[in-house]
Formats: structure tokens, sequence, C-alpha cells
């Protein structure tokens, strides 16, 4: 049987896991790429290099971010939690959520660790969803 | 460093992986669900009860099917294909696809196990997506 979780379950699923799906509208249809995130006072907080899927949240900032737990094929919990994409632009905020990220994600490219140390590099978009609706589900 | 996988390589990840996330657009925004699927020439075939996801892609057929393999942050393979969704009606072959699916996914509940016999029973909705477009990226 399929059961709705209650928003501290679906809160639960969100916070313990370490890869999320990020869903936005690219040219007109849906979008899908795995991020590493975090998730602190409802925001999920991850960052990226520019390309198809920042361009498209820019120009839409409509987004979801679904997370699952499968243990079995009839053993699982999936959350879709909904908000919008908001861009991190001041360079103390961006250094504070790029240290965060990589304090939980420590094997991040070489590449980015480089950058973590200066908040300001232009090359690693740092972003939010800020999330206004969760929704979850589970079996088993 | 990320490279990006060829069509083969792609391919083969989609073939492999058991569950997927069904990207559409729903109520406007974007929407992602994870599937049990399998793949074959080119169509990725699932089934679901009613429900948003369904009314979602009647209504907008556009839609992309996310599939990854993490092994670790730093090793991952993470494919993203583009197709249009389409409802299976004909009796003969939803029994079919569905015979694949219970096949393939054995612990599915009894529910739709018992419904497996026949095609025909309205509850369960079969579908395929008709990939068009397949990208890949891996690192590791």
């Amino acid at each position: 049987m399929i059961k709705t979780l209650n928003d501290i379950q679906a809160r639960k699923v969100i916070q313990s896991a370490r890869v999320a799906r990020l869903g936005c509208i690219a040219n007109g249809g849906p979008y899908i790429t795995p991020i590493n995130y975090y998730f602190e006072d409802s925001c999920v907080y991850s960052h990226s290099l520019a390309g198809l899927k920042i361009a498209a949240l820019r120009a839409n900032p409509r987004a979801c971010v679904q997370v699952d737990q499968v243990e079995t094929d009839l053993r699982w919990r999936s959350v879709l939690a909904f908000g919008n994409f908001e861009e991190i632009v001041k360079p103390s905020e961006r250094k504070e959520i790029l240290s965060k990220l990589f304090k939980r994600f420590p094997m991040l490219t070489p590449v980015e660790s480089s950058l973590a140390g200066d908040g300001c590099s232009p090359e690693v978009i740092v972003f939010r969803i800020r999330i206004d609706r969760i929704t979850g589900v589970s079996e088993g």
C-alpha cells in the first residue's frame, strides 16, 4: 500500500539524502539533473557550473527537487519538493554556502574545491531552491 | 573531469537501471516521479495508476527520463533521454508490456500483479516514452 508522508517525514527524507534530482523547464520541455545539495531552512542549496540548467532556471525559476530512498521495489520513500530558483550573488553568502557544500561533499572535484576558498569566483553558480510545497509517498 | 557519453554508452545506462525519474510539466511547472521501467526499441515502457503525472502527460506529452548510476560523489554516470508520452490502449499490446514489466519486477504490488493477467483493466495506465534524443555525462 502506498501511503502519504507527513511534512516531518518528508523533510527527513530530503535532509538525509546526498543526491537529489533537480527538475526545471528547458526549451519548453522538462529537464532533470542530479545534484549534490544540503537542505536548510526550507531551502535546497547547491552549486553548478554555467550551462543549460542554469540558463533555464534563470529564464523560468520554477523548479522541483525529487529525492528518494529505494531499498527494494516494495520498500521505498519518494519526496517531491517545489520551489523557486534563487541565485546567490553576495560573496559572503556564496562563501558560506560553498563551505557547507564542500564540508558535506569533500570529494568534489579539485577545480571546485580550489574555488571554495574564494566565494567570488564567477565560474561557480551558487543557488538555492526556496521550497514552498513538499509532497511525499512511501511503500513498505 | 566530466566526459560526454556516446550513444551506445548512454543507452547501456538506461538499459541496465531499474529505477528512472520521469519528468513532465504539471500545472505549468516541472514534475518528477520515480518509475520502474524497461527500455526497448528506443522506448521507455512503464505503467501507472491514474493521477497527476498521467493527467499532465496527457495534456502535454513532452517528457524526459533521467537515469543515473552513482557509485561515489566522484564516480557516476547520468543519462537524460527526451521523448513523447504515448498511451498504450490496444489490449494485446498492454498485456505484452505488462507481462514484460512484471517479469522484470516480480515484486510489484499484488493488486498490480493480479491485473497483469488482464491487459484490459483500465485502472492501470500503460505507456511508453518514445525517445528522440539521449544525452549522457560521466565522471571517474
